[in-house]
């Protein structure tokens, strides 16, 4: 049987989502305290790795069980053996054919600025700072010149192991809400540190040291080494995995389980 | 020269506001940076003293020094000796007969709740949870029955230092934001853990285990122990003070500081 999870993480706890000889990551913790639920090894997949320092709203991942647990007892359980820096936000049986990764249509990102004049205390490591004013409004324009089907070579970090550099960006939007900023991308999927190398570019626009249209020609040029920094992680967020609606699962952050809402 | 400052914390990170045995506490890493920038032992009167795990959005202090510095100075200065925890937001001189805590109008907290079926894990210690679903309406509508000048003795935890139990609430509201519950609070000043109890107090109401008119009657009760219990601090935030306009200080955090920001 196979199970599909919504987790949530503070990304400052852990080096990164998948399991290698550094430890805390995402993945290791995860697969110990499902392991103890199911009473068997648990391996999990997840929709999209994330890095050191990356925060996730709502990840979704799958595993394989022979083990017959009701949605609740899956999430409960796995709470009970999570630190306090990871958990699970839903639980849900899903066929055979359903891949966490494979059959993922989109992935949504959010990366959180804080903008004003002194660093973060409260929410360190929740957000990046720039202290600069940032002019949202012409970072928006500049970048929906990155919607669409395109070859994203510029915004692709080296030691990306992605088999090509096209990828389709559905929706793009940079918003001011007070002292933050917020650039939202949705997209098929990302290469490796895409969007943070988009917020790195976006940025100088945003400061007004680029004009609008340099972003559609960074991205024309396919060069990396022309586009803007990889920005810190500090201030991305997973958001969510948007999956065929035969699947039933939810996108994002379910409130209360379905049905179990009181009223 | 007198200095105020307004000041950003994360609660987690201390054992509360007052320079004690148990260290680190918010007083005495402040003073070791200012005393660095000022080149003399600094000691700071603050606002309003806040517990353990309790949060500071815009505290405000004053300090006494020799030292000619300009406001950025002592900024700059200060931030460059905190750590990530803590940081200064503004800064500006003020005359003799200003005092952090007596001269001030009014303090304003908040209390943030996250309001889901799980457990926070990004805001882990930034949020305090309630898992049952909470009528934030009638919350807003149980709390209007504290506005005003009342003997709050229901509100009042042992060991609090006050001289009487009569404090004036000039605002409180309960709103909802998405999975957010929050409870705002603006008094003259507050008793110990008042802001606590009284969210101790709001919750069974909106969970549906009080009626709406239950917190007036605690309140005209003046009895602690017949009130909700002390919630949790996590989820508190100690957000502004109000000065007389006379001296000219912001109230809560300006992005940039005056003139200073670009356009």
């Amino acid at each position: 049987m196979r199970i599909a999870l919504g987790i949530e993480y503070d990304g400052r706890a852990f080096y990164g989502w998948q399991t290698q000889r550094q430890e805390p990551t995402v993945q290791a913790t995860l697969e110990r305290a499902l392991s103890k639920v199911a009473n068997h090894p648990v391996s999990v997949i997840c929709a999209g790795r994330t890095d050191t320092g990356v925060h996730a709203r709502c990840q979704v991942v799958h595993f394989d069980t022979n083990s017959e647990r009701q949605a609740r007892s899956w999430i409960l359980g796995a709470n009970a053996n999570l630190p306090s820096t990871v958990c699970v936000l839903w639980a849900q049986p899903v066929p055979e054919e359903f891949h966490a990764r494979f059959t993922a249509l989109g992935r949504r990102y959010c990366y959180r600025l804080l903008n004003r004049w002194v660093r973060p205390a409260v929410d360190a490591g929740l957000v990046s700072w720039e202290r600069q004013h940032l002019d949202a409004d012409a970072m928006n324009e500049a970048a929906q010149a990155l919607v669409g089907e395109h070859d994203f070579s510029a915004f692709r970090s080296a030691g990306c192991r992605a088999n090509h550099p096209v990828r389709t960006i559905r929706e793009i939007s940079v918003r001011r809400e007070g002292e933050h900023v917020d650039i939202e991308v949705a997209a098929n999927a990302f290469l490796y540190h895409m969007v943070r190398n988009i917020a790195g570019t976006l940025l100088p626009v945003g400061r007004g040291e680029r004009p609008v249209d340099w972003v559609a020609e960074v991205l024309h040029g396919k060069d990396r080494t022309r586009a803007g920094v990889t920005a810190m992680p500090d201030g991305l967020y997973f958001m969510s995995v948007r999956y065929p609606a035969e699947f039933g699962l939810p996108e994002g952050v379910p409130t209360w389980p379905q049905g179990s809402r009181p009223e």
